[in-house]
């Protein structure tokens, strides 16, 4: 059997994991905040979707779009373009063993700032807002690639 | 050399690797199949691939949506939203050294509900059954989180 | 404290770190070429961002599409569609332990291709070039997922 039991003894795994976990947790929720759109606006994209809504009614009025539904669509696949990212490359960088003080100011700031980006873009707030939420978590996957790249290249 | 030859007699290491490798296939054939609708059906978003295919004709009636074609990027995007946070939570998850059985049921609930909505969005199936599957999918993934969280958490 | 050091001594682990972050990186540009799209031709999706670059002329004539917008966003979709699986899938494939020569094939052919890939989408060349780097790209990966299946395979 193989030695997984004691990878967890390591800090900052155990650091990553727990970041890791709450931005993909926040990502996971848009897809419950787009089915409570979709249905409580009653706006859908398949037919059969339409026709379990419209019970008996005229399905096909309710195949539309919706700027609410849009608006956390957008969300999602911001997310998708920028935790999917951290994700990835906050597993290497954390296999590259930084210093923990470091690791933990990478995940808290990214963890941060894509948590007031989701804020920002649903209430939603003025510009810049989102787009500085944005850059912020961007430069923390940034300096964690670079770290990774610095540490191990190995082309 | 370090011992990465070791890590996988790890059998939920080895059930991490097979199930997550399976539904990563399963959501890249859904590339596959949009080439496979956009050509039979002559149907392109770009204007290149419209003249390729028009061979001399008019390519910029190939240049519009079909919705065979968008039925099954919708199924695509779906998997992304769901199958890259399973395969991410999943691995941490399975860092964690959990018990071999949960893994098992948490990985097969998954793999089956997704193999299963798939068939759902495809055919389609009168809803509630592609909802049902979501939410079973969405739910073993969020189980495995919450046992992270439980297990390993470090802010 | 357990013993992450020593993983990066293993030279496939450090040459899947190498290219998975520069393939990463290459998706995470796409973020940065659709906001200088968006900025530079006035198109935007949100209100808020049109009326943050309107400067008090009339911002709903912003809110529209463009095809050079649209064009960096299919690239930036289907890098998700690709880069993510490989990344995925040759991690798990890492940890199998494969050969370094076989390992290194792998990584340069899935990111090489995608980086012409990349080229061939945005300039843009005719079909078949990007057709061709998204397909060797796509067997690239395909290639690890079978050798995962056919090392480890446990269900």
């Amino acid at each position: 059997m193989a030695n997984l039991s004691s990878l967890m003894d390591s800090e900052v795994l155990r650091a990553y994991a727990t970041y890791a976990t709450i931005v993909l947790l926040k990502m996971m929720l848009m897809s419950v905040a787009t089915a409570y759109f979709r249905i409580t606006k009653k706006v859908f994209a398949n037919p059969e979707d339409a026709r379990a809504a419209a019970k008996g009614g005229d399905a096909r009025k309710l195949l539309k779009t919706d700027e609410d539904v849009e608006r956390v669509r957008r969300c999602h696949l911001n997310d998708i373009e920028n935790v999917v990212p951290f994700v990835a490359i906050g597993l290497i960088y954390t296999l590259t063993n930084p210093d923990l003080a470091s690791a933990l100011l990478h995940f808290r700031i990214f963890t941060g700032s894509r948590l007031l980006h989701t804020v920002a873009y649903l209430l939603p707030l003025p510009q810049p807002s989102r787009g500085l939420m944005w850059i912020i978590g961007y430069f923390a996957t940034i300096s964690m690639a670079v770290s990774i790249l610095r540490g191990v290249l190995y082309l």
